[in-house]
C-alpha cells in the first residue's frame, strides 16, 4: 500500500467532486483526507485528496484527464521527502529552528545545503553536518553574485529554496528561475512595512502589534503570495531593537509553519493568493 | 432555486464522498460548499454539503438512504431562520451582544423570548421588544423552578436555548428535554476551573491567561461537548474582579461565535466532542 | 477621601520619581498605583500616579511645578465620568457595543449624544434613550456639513468624540478643533490598508490575518497615534464580505478597549505615538 | 559605570517608592527602568529598579535596610550571566530552542551542562559542545536516581535548573534542594490536564485550544507558581499526536520566554503566584 496526494486545480464545474472521487473509487484508492475549495468569484475549483492503495499512476491520471475540464492542473505527488536549500545572511534563529526541526523530524525535509552571503552561520551549519556555501556578494555585481548563488543552489536540485532571513533583494531574473519554489520570511505583517528595516518602521509608526509573513517570492519585492502570517503584541516599552528581538520567535515559527505546509503539498498558488487545503 | 444543507454523519466506508456527490449530481443540485471529515480513530464520517437547486426532498433522501451504510444519520436543512430562547441571570454583556447582533443581522436568528431568574435584564429585553419572562427561583424547589422555566420556554418551541450567563445549575432531567439544544457559556477555559467562581479560582491559581468556553449542556456540569473557546492574557495586575471585567468581551464573542456556528448547521455533536465543518 | 490621578509628562532628569513621590508623601497622599516610563531615545519621562487622600490641589500642584523641570506637563484628574459624543454612519456593531457597555457599567461614560450622517442608527440610539442627531451630508459642501456636525457636537461639550464607524473623512480644520479628543476605529491593521475599503484590499492581497486599529485622529488620514490594535485569523474561505463580517467583533472590542484606556486617563499622546500606563 | 538591578519585596507602606528612589538619588544612581506593583489584597509591595552608576553596595544596602519596613526582602543583582543546567528526556524541541538562543545571544545564559535520563539528546548537546550527562533511571530507586542527578547538577552550581521536557516526576526532597530555582514546561494550559499525557487528555475532552505552561517546580506536581503560558487553536482535525506535534512550538517559546524573564530578574515568587516586573 502506498500513500499519494492528488492536487487538482481547475475551472469550477458541476459534479467535479463526484467525478474525481468516482475515479478514486474505481481505482480502489481509499480517500484518507479530502479537502476542496471553490473560489466562487473566479469560478476556480481546488481539491487536495490524500489517497491510499495500489496506484497505477498512468491509468489513474488518464481517467482523471478525461474527466476534468479544459484548463485543469492536476498532480499526483508521492511521499518522498522534499529537498531544500536554505539561504541565510547573519541571523541564526530561522535557520536554527529549521535545523532542529529537521533533526527531530518535526519537519520531514532533506536540507541539502545552506548558502550564506556572509559566513557567520557556517559554524551552525557545520554542527548539523550540512554543507555551507559562503557566496560573498562583496565586489560583485548583483548579476555576478546571483550567478554564483545559482551555481551553489542548482547542484542540489532542490524542490524548494528557503530564504531564512536572507537579507539581499533578488532580481526578477533570478526569481524567475525558481517559480513558486522560493519561500521568504519577511519580518513584518505584510503589507505593512514593505522593504528595509520593518521593525524600525513599526517602531516609528507606534504600532501595538508586530508580525511576520511567509510568502512565495515573485518579482515584486514583498508582494508574493502569502502562505502564513502571525503576530505578537508590543507596547511603548519596545524599542526597535526590542521588537527585532521579540520578533525572532514569530519569524521562525511562521517560516517553519509555511515550510511545513508547502512540503505537505497543502498550498495552491493562485494569482497572488494561496489556497491552503 | 433554493439553498439547503445536507448533513451526513455515518460509519466510514470507501467511496462515501463519491456516492453522496453522485446523488447530488444526479439530482442536478450544485455543491456550493462541501466539507468532510473522517475520524479515523472511530471510523466515523462527517460531511456538510451546501446545495443549490430545485429540491425534491423525498426522492433525494430516498436515494441517499439507499447509498449510505447502516447507522447513518442525515439531515437536509432548509434556510429558515432558527428560533432561540435566551436564559439570563443578571449580567448584560452576553445578552446585549446577541441582541445587537440580531438587530444588525450579524446573527440571523429570531429571538423568541428572554427568560431570567432575576428581573435585572428585563429593561434591556424591552429595549429590543423581546418578551421577557421573570421566573424567580426564590422559595421554589429546583424541580418547581425548572417546571416554570420549561413552561416559559416551551410556548416558543425554540430550536436552541442559549444560556447567556444563566447562573443556575440545571438538573439532568431538565437538560434531557433539550438534547444538543442548550448552549452555555462558561467563564473559564474548560476543563480548567469547572464549577463556581472560575475567575476567583483563576486568580488564586495565578494563571497568565483566562478564557471562555461555549459548549452544549449535558448532564455533567461543564462537561458537555465544546463548540468554541477563546482566551485573553492577564497578569499580576488583575484582581479576580478585573479578570471578570476583562473576561466579558471574550465570553460574549465566544458565545456569539458558537451560536453562529450552530445556527449555520456547522456543528456535529459526536460523543463528547464536536466536529465543525 | 478622594481619588485623583496625576499625569506627568516631562523631560527626563535624575530623581524625578523621587521628587514626585516625595511631594505625594509630604501631602499625605497614598499612591494606589504608579506606573512610569522613560523614552530613552527622546529623554522623555511619563508617570501616571493614582492617589488617594485629602487633596489640596493648589498647594500640591504648586509644589510639583517647583520640582518638575522646564517643559513639563502635569494634570491632576478627578474621578468624574467623561462625556462622550459618538459619531456613526450605518453600521451598528461598534455603537451597539458601547451602548451595552455603558448600560451595564463596563464603560463608565456618559454618552451625551449620537450623531449620524445617516439616520439608520436612530432607532438603536432611541432604545437606549440617547439623543440622536441626523446630520445628513447630502447636498452640502464638506465645510457646511462639518459646521453642522460641530453645532450638533459642541452643545454637549464632550470630553471625547468617538468615531464608531463614521465613514466620512474629516477635514484638518474640523480635526484641529478637537486635538487628542477624537478616537477612530479603522477596520484594518494599520498601517496596512490605509483608506477606503480595507477589507477589499485585504482580500485582494490575500492576507491570512485581518485587524482593527483604534487611534486618535490627526490631520493625516489613518495616520494618528495608535491606541490599540487587535487581529483575527482568516483564510482562503473568506470573501471580502466575510472578512467584514468577521471583523466586526474585533473592531468593536478594539474601539471599546481604546475608549476605556482613554477615559481612565491611561493614554499619553507623544509625537505620533502613545504611551499607555 | 555599572548596571545593577534592585529587587524589593516588602509589606506595603506609605512612601515606599519615595524612600527607595530617594536613596538611589542620594547615591547618585540613575534609574533606567522602574516598575512597581502593590498587591492590595495582601498589602505587599514589589519593586524592580534598574540602576546605573558607581555602586557602593554596602552603604547603599545599609541605607535601604534602614528605610524599609520589617519583613522586607531586597536584592541587588549584578549583570553577570546566569549559569543553567538543562534536564531532558527524549524530546529535542525545547532543548534545541534554548541551545540556538544561547548560540545567537537571544538568551544571555551560560549552559553549564545537559542532564538526560535517556541518552537520546547527547548528540544534540555535543553539536553545541555542552557536557551531557546520561543519568539513567533504570534499575534505580527514585532516591538513588535523584542522588545521581544531584551529583551531576551540583558540580556546576547552577543558578537555575531548566526541565526542558524532563518526563520524570521529582520528589519533594529533591525539589526542596533548589527552591525557586527549577523551571518546568508543562505541555498543557495549567491547571487543565495536570499529570501525564496532557495532549491525550485534551484530545479526549475535545478542547479547541491547547497550551503550555512554564512554572517553578514546587512539591505539588504541576502546581507551582506560573511564570508564563501561551496557547494555540486546534480543531477536530487534530489527533492527540497532531496536538503534540503542534504543541512543540508553543512549549518551546513559552519555556524560553519564562527563562528569559527569570534570568533578567523580572520574576518575583509570591505565595503560589508570580509578579513579573
Amino acid at each position: 500500500m502506498e500513500k499519494k496526494t492528488l492536487l487538482t486545480d481547475c475551472p469550477d464545474a458541476m459534479g467535479l467532486i463526484s467525478k474525481i472521487t468516482n475515479i478514486c473509487y474505481k481505482h480502489q484508492l481509499n480517500i484518507v483526507h479530502n479537502n476542496e475549495f471553490v473560489d466562487h468569484s473566479h469560478s476556480q475549483f481546488f481539491m487536495r485528496t490524500e489517497l491510499e492503495g495500489y496506484f497505477n499512476d498512468e491509468t489513474f491520471l488518464f481517467d482523471l484527464d478525461r474527466a476534468l475540464p479544459e484548463g485543469s492542473h492536476r498532480r499526483l505527488v508521492g511521499s518522498q521527502r522534499k529537498r531544500v536549500v536554505i539561504m541565510v545572511t547573519k541571523e541564526a534563529h530561522c535557520l536554527g529552528d529549521i535545523l532542529v526541526k529537521a533533526f527531530d523530524g518535526t519537519l520531514d525535509i532533506d536540507i541539502a545545503a545552506i548558502v550564506g552571503n556572509y559566513d557567520h552561520l557556517g559554524s551552525l551549519a557545520e554542527k548539523f553536518d550540512i554543507p555551507f556555501h559562503h557566496v560573498c556578494h562583496e565586489g560583485l555585481s548583483r548579476e555576478e553574485h546571483e550567478a554564483k548563488l545559482q551555481d551553489a543552489i542548482d547542484q542540489y536540485s532542490p524542490d524548494y529554496i528557503v530564504l531564512a532571513k536572507f537579507m539581499r533583494i533578488l532580481t526578477p531574473s533570478f526569481v524567475a528561475k525558481y517559480p513558486s519554489k522560493i519561500i521568504n520570511i519577511h519580518h513584518s505583517f505584510l503589507p505593512a512595512f514593505i522593504g528595509a528595516k520593518p521593525y524600525q518602521q513599526a517602531f516609528e509608526r507606534g504600532v501595538k502589534i508586530i508580525g511576520a509573513t511567509a510568502h512565495f517570492v515573485t518579482n515584486d519585492l514583498d508582494e508574493g503570495p502569502i502562505i502564513t502570517q502571525n503576530v505578537i503584541p508590543v507596547d511603548h516599552n519596545f524599542s526597535a531593537a526590542d521588537m527585532a528581538r521579540a520578533g525572532r520567535d514569530v519569524e521562525k515559527s511562521v517560516l517553519s509553519k509555511a515550510l511545513g505546509l508547502v512540503i505537505d503539498d497543502r498550498v495552491f498558488v493562485y494569482g497572488n493568493r494561496t489556497v491552503i487545503l
